[in-house]
Order: C-alpha cells, then sequence, then structure tokens
C-alpha cells in the first residue's frame, strides 16, 4: 500500500483521459476472463476425463496461460493490435512485431491502424486481450485430451498465438481487412471460439483417435465439471461484458444478452434431451448454455434481448445436432465435444450477427450498423465471408502447424504412457493417496490369493 | 472489441446521468451474486449429499438459475419493479407484467410505482435483480435433496417466482405497500432469505421425507461444500454491497458490516459447540456464518458495525437452538437444514433491523430511517409486520403451489428412483469412472466367491 | 435495494472527494483478495494433504480469516494504520489500538501518521487492508499441516496479527519507521509474505515434525490444488492491483507486471524442473507461478514490464533450490515449502525491489523512488535492511510466541490423534459418506475371512 508520506495518487497516475470507473469494469472483466481459463476451463475439461489424464488436461490449460502471456508480452499483442505493417491495397493484415516496452505502455489505450482510443490505461487493454488469446488454445485441449503428447503441446501452443490468433484477431479486433470490409466480432465469436473450433477439428485429425477402448467419456468427477462450467458461464460477463471497453450502457446490454442466450439455450437443449432421451442431464444443460454464450459472443453489445433469446433458441439445436449427429460420422476424436460447440456455435452465431444486428442498439458501440433484417444485406455477406475466412484459416493452419510440430516430436504419447497417464507425463498424479491405497490393496489381494491358493 | 474505425466510446452509451463508477462495481456485484448461486450454491448442498444424488442437487439449482432468467427477462422483473397494477387505497401491491422489450431498457434505471432513479443503466439493474431471484428457489433445494422429483421442481420454481419472489419483492424492494407502511429489506433478508426459508418448509412438508434409512446427512465431499461456502461468503460482497446502487460510501459500510457479522457468528457458533459437543468443526462455522450473513442482510447498509457485531452474535445461538433444538421436533425433514439458517435467521434479522437501524448510518441510503433502539418504536413494529406477513404468505403460498403441482406429476421419486438416484433421474452419476469400477469390482468379487464356494 | 419513495443516492453518500470508479475497484480487489483465502488458499492446502487431515487445513484457514477480522475491527486495523502511539527519536512505530467504531469511519480514507489521503471511503481501505492481514496466518498454515493442535492455532492465530502483523504493516504500509528510512513494500512481499515465510518456519520448529513415517507430502486431490491455485493467481490480480489505492494508470501497470512475472516464473520452473527430473509437473508449475507472484508484490506498480520478466526469471531458480536443496537440510518440517515460496521468494523480491524500482514507473506511485540499477544505491539498502529487520522479527516473535502458546496448551496433537486426523478434532471428515462405505467394506472382509479360516 501507499506510504504515509504521500498525499494521496500523483497526478499522472490519474491524468485528464482516464476514466476510472471504466478502469475498474475492464480490469474486473480481465480477471474474470482470466479465471474463465484458470481455474475454470481446466477443471471443467479435468473433470470430464479418465482420473488418470485429469493432471495432463489441467497442464495442457495451464502452460497454454502461461506460454501465451510471454508470447503476448514479447510480440504478440503488437502483432494483434498495434500498427499495420502488412498491408495489401489499403488492407490491413498483421501488426509489427514489437515487444511490450517498445509501445507507449503507460499512456491511454489506442491501438489498431486507425489509431482507436478508449478511456482506459494501454496496459489495461493489453491485459483485458491477454485473457482472450490466452483462453483460445486453452478451450482446443478438450478435444485431444488423453492421448496428446505434452511436449508437442508446448510447442504447437504458444507458435498458434503467432500464426493464427494474432492475424485473426488484427482482421476482426483490431481495424484489420475483415474489419474494413465491414465485418465485426463483438467479443470474440470468430477470434476466439470459430478459431478454437476449427483449430480443435485440425488437431485432432493430426494426432489421432484415443485409445479404441476409450473412445467414450469417462468423466472422472462431474462436480469439477460443474464448477468449471459455472465459473465460465459467469466470467461471460467479463468476457462480453468488457468489450463494451468502458462501463457503459453497452456493457450492461452485453451482460444482459449473454445470459438471456445462454438460459434459452440451456432450456432449449434440456427440452431436446427430455424429448429424445426421455430425461435432460447436467452436461446437456452445459453444452447447451455453452452453446448459447459462444454464439451470441460476436452480437452481444449489437442486438436486442429479443434477438438474444432467439439466439439462444437456434443455436441449441443446431449445436445438438452437430454433437449428437454430425460429429459421430466425422471419424475425428473430438474428445469433449469442441468442435460442435465453439467451432459450430461460432459459426451459428457469426451467421446470426450478420442478419440481426439491430441499429437501436448498434448506436451504443458502431452507430451505423445493421445486419440484413433491418435492411443491410451486405453485412450478413461480410458477415459469412468472415466465417468462412476465419473457418477455413484457422483449419488449415493449424493442421499444418501441427504437421510440422510433429517432424519435431511425436503428436501422440506412445500406448504404454497413454495407458499410464499423468505419471507418465508428469511423475504426478491427481490423486496420489489413493493410488497409494490403490497398490496397497492390490498387494493385500495378491497375499489373499497366494494364500487361497496355496491352501 | 470495438473496431479500428471507431474513435472511442459513441457518446449515446455515456450519457450524462451514467456514473461509470457505480455502473462497474453494479457489474461486478451482480456477477458476485451469480457466482453464489453457480457455481457456489449447487457446489455447497452437492457436497453434503450422498454421492448418487450430488448430480441432481446441482441440476435443480442450475435448472431455477436458467429457468429464472426466462421468467424473469418475460415478466418477473416487471412484476417485480415495474408500475403498480394492483393497488388498493394508495398501496401497491404488483407490477405489470411486460416483457423486458417493451419496457425503455436502453436508459436510466428508473423503478418501481415511484419512479426511483440510480444513476446506472436500466439492464444494470434489471441484472442485479436477477441474480437475487434466481438464488432463491436454489436455496430452498437444500431442504428437499435426495427424493425430489425433478419434473415436479421444473414447474414448481418457475411458478414460485411469479406467486411468491415477485410479490415479495415489489412489497419490500420497489416501494410497495410494505416500503409504503415504513418497513425497509436492505438487501433480501426478507424478499430473499426469508421466503426462501419459510417456502423450504412447506416444500419439504409437501414432499416429504428421505426414506427411512437415511434421514441423516450423510456428505460425500466437505471440500465441495468448503468451496461453495467460501465463494458464497465473499460473494456476500456482491450481494450487500450492491444494494447501495452504486459505488457509494454506503456499499462499503454494508460490505464491512456483512463480514463483520459472518465472523462474530462463526466464532460464536464455534464456541457454542466447542461448549456443547468439545469440538468445533467446518459444518459449524459455516452455518454460523452464514447464519449471521443472513441475519445482517435487511440491515447491512443502515447500521453501525458495533450492531452488525452484535447481529453476529445474537444469531448464531438462536439458529443453533433452531437446527438442533426445534428443527428435530417438526417432523419435517428439512435435509441440509434451510429453514432454521434462512428462516429463523432471516426472521431474527428482520426484528433485529427494526431495533437497530441507526440514523447516523442510514443517512447514506434512507436518511431519517431510525430503529427502535434509536427512539422509533413504530419501524420495529412495520418490520415486525413485514416478517410476519412474509413468513406466512411465503409458506402458504409454497404449500399450495407444491400441492397443486402435485396433481399435475408426482412430488417424489419412486422408492426406486431414490435407490438409484441421478442415473434414475438424468441417465448421468456425477463420478462415471468410479461407479465403473464398482461394477467391475463386484464382477470380480462375484467370481472370487464363485471359485472358493466351489472350492 | 432502495425504496420507492427514494429519488436516487442520498447527497451524503456520494461527497465531493468520493471518486465511485476507484471504490468500485478497491471493492472488487478486496474481494479478489478475501478469495485469495478463502476458498482457495484453503483448497490449495487442503487438496495437498492426506485425507484425513483435509478438513482441519480447511478449518485453520478458515478460522484465521474470521478471527482476524473480529481482531481487525476491535484493534488491528488502528494499530497498523492508525496515528502513532509509539514514536523514538521522530520514528514511529505502532498506531493507537481504537476499535474501527472510535475512528471517523464514514467519511474519506485518510492512514497513518502523515495522514495520508485516498479518495474512497475509509470502510473500503480497511476492508482491503483486512484481506490482506486475513491471508497471512492462512499462508503459513502449508507448514505445519498434519499434526497441530487447533486449540493451539486458535490461540497463535489472533495473537499474531497483533505481534507481528501489525507492527509490520505499520513499519511498512502506513509510513511507519522503515518507511521513513526511504523502504517501500507497494502490495505486501514484506508485510505479507515475508513475514508469513519467516513465521511458518518458526512455527514448524516449534511444533515439530509429522509423524515419522509421513514426512511427505501425500496429496489426497491435486485438482482441488489446482482450483486453488487458480483462484490464488487471478485474485493477485486484486493483491497487487489494489495497491494503487485506486482504479489509476499504476493499478494496470501492478496488475501486468504481476502476470508476467507469474508467467515467467512458472514457465522458468518448468524448465528447471525438465532439465533435472526429465518431465514438468503441475506442483512445479504452481510453485513457480507462486514463486514469481510473490517476488513480484514489493514493487509491482514501480516497476517496468522488462524488469517485471527478470523478476520472475531470476526468482524462481532460486526458490527451487531453497525448496529442493536447502529446506531438506534445515531438518525443520515446512510440509507444503512455505519458508521457500513466501521466505525466499518474498526475500529475493524485496532486495530486487531495491535494484530495479524504475523511475519512470514510480512516478505513478511514488514519484522521485528509483532503485540502484537507476542510481540510488540508499533505496537497495533500505531494502536490504528491511528484509533483516522484518525476517528476523517474524521468526524470532513467531518463535517465541509459539513456546508462549505451547505453555498454555499442546502444540501437537497427539499421536493417536494425529492417526485418526479430522475426525479426533473435528468430530467431522471431509468424506463422511467414503468413511462409512470404508467401515463396511472392513466388516464384509472380515467376515468373508472368518468363513475362509473356518472353512
Amino acid at each position: 500500500m501507499a506510504l504515509g508520506n504521500l498525499a494521496t495518487y500523483p497526478p499522472a497516475a490519474v491524468p485528464q483521459w482516464l476514466s476510472l470507473g471504466s478502469n475498474s469494469w475492464i480490469l474486473t472483466a480481465t480477471t474474470l476472463v482470466m479465471i474463465q481459463s484458470v481455474p475454470a476451463l481446466a477443471l471443467f475439461y479435468a473433470g470430464m476425463t479418465r482420473r488418470r489424464f485429469s493432471m495432463n488436461t489441467v497442464m495442457m490449460v495451464l502452460y497454454s496461460f502461461a506460454s501465451t502471456f510471454l508470447v503476448w508480452t514479447i510480440l504478440g499483442y503488437s502483432l494483434s493490435f498495434y500498427s499495420s505493417s502488412i498491408h495489401v491495397g489499403g488492407l490491413n493484415f498483421l501488426g509489427l512485431p514489437l515487444p511490450i516496452w517498445n509501445l507507449p505502455m503507460f499512456g491511454e489505450t489506442v491501438y489498431g491502424p486507425a489509431g482507436t482510443q478508449l478511456n482506459i490505461p494501454f496496459l489495461t487493454f493489453v491485459m483485458f486481450q491477454f485473457a482472450f488469446a490466452a483462453i483460445t488454445p486453452g478451450l482446443m485441449v478438450g478435444a485431444i485430451v488423453e492421448r496428446t503428447n505434452f511436449k508437442a503441446w508446448m510447442l504447437f501452443s504458444p507458435i498458434w498465438i503467432i500464426l493464427v490468433y494474432a492475424p485473426v484477431a488484427y482482421w476482426l479486433f483490431a481495424g484489420g481487412w475483415l474489419n474494413q470490409l465491414g465485418a465485426v466480432d463483438y467479443s470474440g465469436g470468430y477470434v476466439i471460439h470459430m478459431t478454437a473450433g476449427y483449430s480443435a477439428l485440425a488437431l485432432a485429425m493430426a494426432i489421432g483417435q484415443r485409445l479404441p477402448h476409450e473412445r467414450k467419456i469417462e468423466a472422472h468427477n462431474l462436480l469439477l465439471t460443474a464448477l468449471g462450467f459455472g465459473l465460465d458461464w459467469m466470467g461471460w460477463n467479463g468476457f462480453n461484458g468488457g468489450d463494451a471497453g468502458g462501463a457503459t450502457i453497452d456493457a450492461a446490454i452485453a451482460v444482459f444478452n449473454t445470459n438471456l442466450a445462454a438460459a434459452a439455450a440451456a432450456i432449449t437443449w434440456m427440452a431436446i434431451d427430455m424429448k429424445v432421451f426421455g430425461k435432460s442431464s447436467f452436461t446437456g444443460l452445459a453444452n447447451g448454455a455453452f452453446a448459447g454464450l459462444v454464439a451470441i459472443t460476436p452480437m452481444a453489445g449489437m442486438v436486442n434481448p429479443s434477438e438474444a433469446l432467439v439466439t439462444g433458441v437456434v443455436t441449441a439445436p443446431v449445436v445438438w445436432l452437430g454433437l449428437y449427429k454430425l460429429l459421430p460420422r466425422l471419424r475425428v476424436d473430438d474428445a469433449l465435444g469442441v468442435f460442435p460447440v465453439h467451432g459450430i456455435g461460432g459459426t451459428v452465431g457469426g451467421l446470426l450477427t450478420g442478419l440481426m444486428i439491430d441499429p437501436a442498439v448498434s448506436q451504443y458501440f458502431l452507430p451505423g450498423y445493421r445486419g440484413a433484417l433491418f435492411g443491410d444485406w451486405h453485412q450478413f455477406l461480410v458477415q459469412a465471408l468472415a466465417v468462412v475466412v476465419v473457418g477455413i484459416y484457422s483449419f488449415m493452419v493449424s493442421f499444418g502447424l501441427a504437421k510440422l510440430v510433429g517432424r519435431i516430436t511425436q503428436l501422440r504419447l506412445s500406448r504404454d504412457e497413454i495407458l499410464q497417464g499423468d505419471y507418465a507425463v508428469h511423475g504426478e498424479t491427481a490423486y496420489p493417496e489413493l493410488v497409494k491405497e490403490k497398490v496397497q490393496m492390490r498387494k493385500v489381494e495378491k497375499t489373499n490369493q497366494k494364500i487361497t491358493e496355496e491352501k
């Protein structure tokens, strides 16, 4: 804390341009998004894996989180958000690669080729955007659990930030070419969820399937999954609520729409499950909520609540079909359904954005923008173009990168390593006391057996 | 995030009336209260249930949360907070039922028959109030775990929001008749905790008891309960801290008093446990803290810290007696003690509010209000009246509603379903890997037995 | 919530001096720091203990948290932050012991002998500082799990707040003698981490070792530890981000540096583990991140990001050596490595602070301060002096206090109590259903054995 010889904040710390209220909200939103990764996403996935791979699942998410921060600091942020380095015919494709300390880092937020300003400190913006970058490779982990070589992931994850995340962020968040053509992505339906979903599909293809007798989910603790789910849902208040750039009216709109889409999709999914299976389940409710959350993300602060409700109701059945009908036919072992939820959910959201951007709401964020339902079919076309571009780009580059990493180190663990799990990979298990007890029990059993046999 | 071609926020997003700082705090407080439900309350209860009902416990809380959001959007908010629809002799009883999109939803917060204004966006206020509505049916779940028919809950929970929550909220939060008579409820001691506590008692009576051999708590994982407890306690910073309506001095006062009452009640409960049982336990400390938190809620921003301390010290023994002496005699199977903690705790808090509202503090929230100890016995009488009204109303309507739902579908699971638990209800268990291992172990044991017997 | 007859906030609640944005951020930061204790730290430690001591571990952290709030209210805050009571030759050593209600508690924050002002409510500041005081004894718990007498802890913890925490806070947070000599502690590298680390060492010495066959960690659930770890890391956004005293530029700088040091130290520790053990582990990554977080704490808002990166990279190997090379030779059973992480990590951070305070950054917090690398060797010397003073003072007073408590009650549980664990201490276990199942299984096994033997 401050010192006794200091009278309040130095004037330099509270310049005229600074909105203390907006800075408060964006720092809070940043923290919420960070919590969405660690611990929430890590535990959401770990709870759904077999016990012997739960630690590895956590580690993959944690490593991505920590390594992304280093990449982000050294060149990731500036590639994604600084003045354009690659531009063709007036279109901007990528920022200059510079470490944070070469940027005007103690001033106001100014970003992108057009020098967009926000009344918050530059480092607040860098942190907030980091939190988005960090969760994206983490999301992919769900597709490749229970067989991926951790060393391959150590290479893949940070390079992916540079090759896939940074360019797409530039195109849709910073004022790059897709923005220049008119496409928008309020909070990362494209930049986070579509890149993660399509890259996860590519990765799962490149890495191959789980062991033949383990190709179904065998969750070891769905209460941990429920914990991760809850923090992820509530963290979305920061994820979408922070993208207004401040504590504006639009932040409130985005938070409201986000929860409405989530609730509507969750209840819709439950209804489908009850119709089809006769019962509703937690994993169903969770998948439904996530489908709604993903789909509302590209438009959260640009539509009316009634449109958010539609988004939830429409997206849930599409993702349901993706999970139960499409995915099983793809012969790709996307273990926890990352592609349906984030890839398909993101695609649906991206297209609905082009239809539903409501000028009565976009006035609080991007005055003048309107979707096809409000008369502007061009908006729908550029959103659809962005869907195609981001989907294909993410899939292709991720597949290529995975193959490249596969030439440096094995993408998969060996069969023996897979059978052993965490201990083989990290020399550590999630439940050491339990493991010890099991070992002791087996000894006792063997002794008993011997005695019985000798009799 | 915003686009490169946009220079900072549109003016419409940051109108003159908007306090960015208060909006930041109420959005944060909202998120904290939402976390109190999901995942905190869900896991707090699930950890205390038998393993085979833990998933169902989570699902009951999650379903209430999601369904309340839909009800809230479509008519719940306006019933609870909009212009009066039912009024008798100048007294207001209920708001008009309108969907959110028929209200002036992008403007400033204006609510209740008197048009109270707050310098935050309307949707921020709607979200904040949603979070309170959503947790209330969730609280009742603890009373009826391990035997309730999920389909009955699917009907009961949303209708309860309309029949019980909305009216009581109107009476005590929006300026309805109890407010008009002078009663106050700072943050939901009546509207949330008393309604939940008395309704839980009615529900538990209507649904009946757990299986005869299962009428004691058999917690399967108290560390999950500790997790939920921790997030619930800290989330109370938002629960009570948000009810100042902004980041005012009163928010700080409410947060301080809340934690002081909680700490005092926790330590007091531990002392009683040590005196009576010779030992202090986690469940004791947790029940104590919750008792203090519940009791301080109706007055958190209207009393002095010394009065908050008294509240904690006084409430703990009363709730302790309620849990260990009264509840066992009621022959109602309130499984996890919801009535003592929230019903009795809320009652004690409501009465103490009438005694202790301190004019030196209420000046930061409701200038002029003072409790009986500061000379205004009328304040005590209206608070006592509100206790009687809310307790009886909640109990009666909830009991009636439960009976009504019981005519549409069974309130209880069948004995076979209860014995099977989560799998029977949701086709899913919390620990699938464990279940599989147990099944395999039983097979091995049976084989061994056969071999032994054949010998 | 407010009432219908009230038009917006009373003017008294939003005085001129109040920054609503800063109040919002500090209330949020306070909540984050509180979450770092309960549930995060409680579960971080409980996951690493044996199952039969996990509840006791949680209870020790919870009790410290609750009891510290009472101590803080009654005299702890004013001892730590109020006008000086003990002063020698112009140097201030301690505040006056007064309960909160004897202080000007509804006004602006004014603290320390120099009357430093912040534009937030006094009670916000008291809460924020409470959260720091509360976590500090909690941190020590890791050193003494699985053998400490809970009753001894009930005495030790609150007295420690008065004898160790309050004075050191006065010296380095409030403008006491070490501040007067020029030493700074941005966010508690000395006041929290060093006091906890050196006191933990003293306590572990005084209490003695775990049972001979249990002197290695036998974690029962590292996913709970991962959960606690995640919330602790992210909570550090509040821990360091709140010490700017408001939502200033410096808050953003502190948050950024904090995460950079954490990420750098985590990756560095992983690299060392891979070099030495051939594998990286979760506990390694977690220890690394904590080492970085602890070390950046005393300087988080006063250095450049490049210096934060150096802090992470330098601290990780030093703490690694402390954990794997120094601690095993100390013959002190610091069970979970509190001394290396917090004591050594804090020491390294304190010294680096003296080297690296960067005038280009300290201008946003303490204009004019600069470390030895920027030409002011005096700064390094006073930081080193503070390291020596705080280390020795904490160790000595904690050891003496432990011995004193040992004269009133046993510091250790008896061997029988240790073998029984939670049930002996609290009459409660973390997994009652599991315990019951085990008891039943043993009965079945015994019966089977008898049958076999009789045959």
